[in-house]
């Protein structure tokens, strides 16, 4: 009984590690704590990142994954950072919606990271989460974001195996947003493939792939699969391909390179976060207030009233 | 023949704005002083945000707005927010294509700002772009983005009147997502009103609106409109809402506040990417590669190194 909370959580406690990220959301000083002594205790998990538009059924995606992962006898969490306001209340709906299919299941952890509406709220929150279901010693933890914004983008590349996944149907406007996916996808799903267009999008995607400029004997070439993950169809043939990118990882000693990039990325994280606290600060402050009547008095320029918010900010506390 | 750039652009002279506009997507120190000497020729123009999924039909939807303002005499800037990877040439391509429908118009001016793989480029060069347009004297300037991720929210806080894009038929996980942009809606649009859905949709919103905490005495209710922007349907009563939220921005006295919003928000983003930067350069020192190795052997933990690096950062050069 007089074991502290860090052993818990290694010891697979779930309240613990759930009354932890809840530290973690609130951003108590505590944490900080927790989170060093778990620490040294990560690197095992294997991350897999899922990222798509609304619509593109990448929830219903990541439920069929967990379940073949499960299946195969591997324990998997999952964080889903959702962009929601918090009013709506939706993120944590959602994910209680989606813990029954797998709630008497102990193999399996699913949490929500929402931004709250706060700079950089996603980005603090996501990595400490990944860090205690590392921690805790599950085999595979999933990320799964909407990936459109630049905090989803740093977020994506915390992970070992990127998924992209589209739907046929979405317009024109989604040829842009795949070109900026492709630079961070390991694997490309079309869902819901069923639907019409899918096989104009397959043809799409993997002419998109071959016009890239791209080494074949250093790079990976990203597989373009078709699934219906509400028919859970596809699902066997995504993860043979996700272990066949793990392989090519560690074949190629990109593995090591994936891991010092992700460390390096944590940090950033935080250090963003902390920046980000201390420009709050001083666009509080009365001489900010001044210099913003300055600049509406248009006796200002924005360029000299952000070198004097910065001097703020860099002035040693 | 002697005159400035500035001169040449408060003129209205595209060639020049084009030139300067180039100097700030590829951060040129002599941007600065131009966008300086700019500024008190700026705050003339109404700055409308538009922001919609990929596949909302927000570019038709632009295009239509664009065209039902130049009938009506006013002159029209538009800034294309488009997260698109610099290898795919999406953004400049597709600003080719929209700009032929206008071309021969001296009246509209449309730019897009891709990120170009870049933290904050978009962040940096919009509020700047937008600068240079309002001081050529354009009546309107509508940005335009996918308004996902926190970069995106954080430019639509540039606009007086923000238009959400949304369309029928995108599937639950957009639920969540509409939440989000439920705080920074003024005006909601259906577009694509002839699918499937859009009733249930219309009905969806305004109850998710009615839901939401807000004093009807001081608060403004975001109507909820529908629109086929490729046939042309709607578009009108869209400038009616816009004009209506206008008067009562003016009204309410909610201008004032709106413009210091806008150039507290203009010089947070210059503030923001002058701090990347540092973070940047503290990333490429040796000094940051020993810790990051001391971080992989689990010597060292993640929050003690964003100390160092913070320290790095915030050291005076």
């Amino acid at each position: 009984m007089n074991t502290t909370l860090t052993e818990r959580i290694l010891g697979g406690d779930v309240r613990s590690a759930g009354r932890l990220m809840r530290w973690v959301d609130d951003d108590l000083p505590e944490a900080r704590h927790e989170l060093a002594a778990l620490y040294p205790h990560t690197g095992r998990a294997y991350l897999v990142g899922v990222t798509g538009n609304p619509g593109s059924g990448k929830s219903t995606l990541v439920n069929a994954l967990v379940a073949h992962l499960r299946a195969s006898g591997k324990t998997v969490g999952v964080v889903a950072v959702d962009p929601t306001s918090p009013f709506s209340g939706g993120a944590i709906l959602g994910d209680r919606v989606r813990m029954q299919q797998h709630s008497l299941d102990r193999g399996v952890f699913i949490r929500s990271v929402a931004t709250r509406g706060n700079l950089g709220g996603i980005s603090r929150s996501t990595p400490a989460m990944v860090q205690v279901l590392d921690a805790m010693g599950f085999d595979v933890v999933i990320i799964e974001t909407v990936g459109v914004g630049q905090d989803e983008v740093d977020i994506v590349r915390l992970a070992d195996t990127n998924i992209v996944v589209t739907v046929p149907g979405l317009g024109d406007d989604v040829q842009a947003e795949k070109a900026g996916l492709m630079e961070i996808a390991d694997i490309f799903v079309i869902n819901k493939s069923d639907q019409t267009g899918a096989d104009r999008l397959l043809r799409e995607l993997r002419t998109m792939l071959h016009l890239r400029p791209r080494d074949a004997a250093t790079e990976w070439t990203p597989p373009v699969l078709k699934t219906i993950a509400v028919r859970d169809e596809g699902i066997d043939t995504l993860l043979t391909n996700i272990e066949a990118h793990t392989s090519w990882l560690s074949a190629h000693g990109a593995r090591h390179q994936r891991d010092r990039t992700r460390a390096q990325q944590f940090v950033r994280l935080i250090v963003t976060e902390a920046l980000s606290h201390r420009l709050n600060h001083a666009l509080a402050s009365s001489d900010w207030q001044s210099t913003l009547d300055a600049l509406l008095a248009r006796t200002q320029n924005p360029h000299d009233a952000a070198d004097a918010l910065l001097n703020a900010i860099l002035e040693p506390r």
